[in-house]
């Protein structure tokens, strides 16, 4: 298997939310893939896949992407290895989830890692990534960030459902983590790879589960490369 | 089986959100029960379950409170009928919409509804709620209610990972409801009982779903008393 990969500056700063759903997906699974860094600009690069957004999953002549679709792939072709989703309500809550993190999450941790985000990027990125994200926020990437106190003050308040939940369990879908937690967590990788922001403190339930899974298959996420490390 | 039910000004005027979860779910799983009004003011009538707030479900010898626990109750006690939960991931994903649900959106519908629900109450409940909830908000009644398009443009936002999901799957835990359902649908059913407000707009995911909620269980859900009507 092949999963193409966002990369930056460095071939191995590998710090695309999305595709880090699919590479603990994969670690669940006990699959192993070969992971290919991969940059905005080399949409001719994936183009065999229909669209221009990585991850973008290669099994033998099959190729797959959108990590949603990825992980059900996964969880249909190795229907006999561990699930992803423990049946068709892990399933459909683990879509609620997805949004949930989309929607709320990830808006704020963007605007709290966006310089350092956009400081780690490849050289070749950088023109491409200001162009497509100024136009998405409608002004420019400095106005559009956040003080880093200030956002981490409303990422920890839009944390509180999660938060709540880890008091009463050890992950959001309960004894095992599902695809659910991946989803979450590709968000935090994210940030931690390339931003030395503290969003959560040691004490927090999120802060515990993060480091659960950063531990999990033997510290695979904990070893990523940090931008600039 | 007997369960306490909060009961406003008349005896079938039942509101509370966290009690329609509960009966959503016996009619989840074909299970027949006797509810009983209750009124904040009568917590002698359920000190035997060793608490002060409904829903009470007393199950032969057996009393739970709590919804979530007694949700969790059902499904251990009642395993032959159809799962409220779908599994271990579908009990742990719905512990997190039950967080999600009372900590956004229950928080803006009550000042939604906060002014409709006060004069929906018993009389002999009315210096206590005002009391009580007084205290909580640090203000009084009036001054906590939001203006309801002020409320509803809120409410309207905070669905929107709610929304998301149901535009691609019909229920929130997938192609059939479980519990996670039952437990948003009992924040609909707390405003539908007290208030004219229109939550949602027809056209809306969230509505439709709503409407399907309604039509379950030979529309069960749907012929519950409105306040004045």
């Amino acid at each position: 298997m092949k999963l193409y990969d966002l990369a930056g500056a460095e071939d191995d700063l590998r710090f695309s939310p999305n595709c880090w759903r699919i590479k603990m997906a994969l670690e669940h699974k006990g699959l192993a893939a070969e992971t290919v860094p991969w940059r905005f600009v080399e949409k001719d690069i994936i183009a065999f896949s229909g669209q221009k957004l990585v991850p973008v999953l290669v099994d033998d002549d099959k190729a797959v992407s959108d990590s949603w679709e990825i992980a059900k792939y996964l969880e249909s072709a190795y229907s006999d290895r561990r699930s992803l989703f423990g049946g068709r309500a892990g399933e459909g809550l683990a879509l609620f989830v997805k949004f949930w993190c989309e929607q709320t999450l990830n808006r704020i941790v963007l605007r709290i890692i966006l310089p350092d985000l956009f400081a780690c990027l490849h050289e070749k990125d950088k023109a491409y990534f200001r162009e497509s994200r100024e136009a998405r926020f409608g002004t420019t990437l400095e106005q559009y960030a956040l003080p880093p106190e200030q956002g981490v003050s409303l990422l920890r308040d839009a944390l509180t459902p999660m938060r709540s939940t880890l008091q009463r369990q050890p992950y959001l879908a309960g004894a095992e983590p599902n695809f659910a937690d991946y989803i979450v967590f590709g968000s935090f990788q994210w940030a931690r790879a390339v931003s030395l922001a503290a969003l959560v403190e040691a004490g927090d339930p999120v802060f515990e589960w993060r480091e659960r899974l950063l531990d999990a298959f033997g510290g695979f996420a904990r070893t990523a490369r940090h931008c600039g490390a």
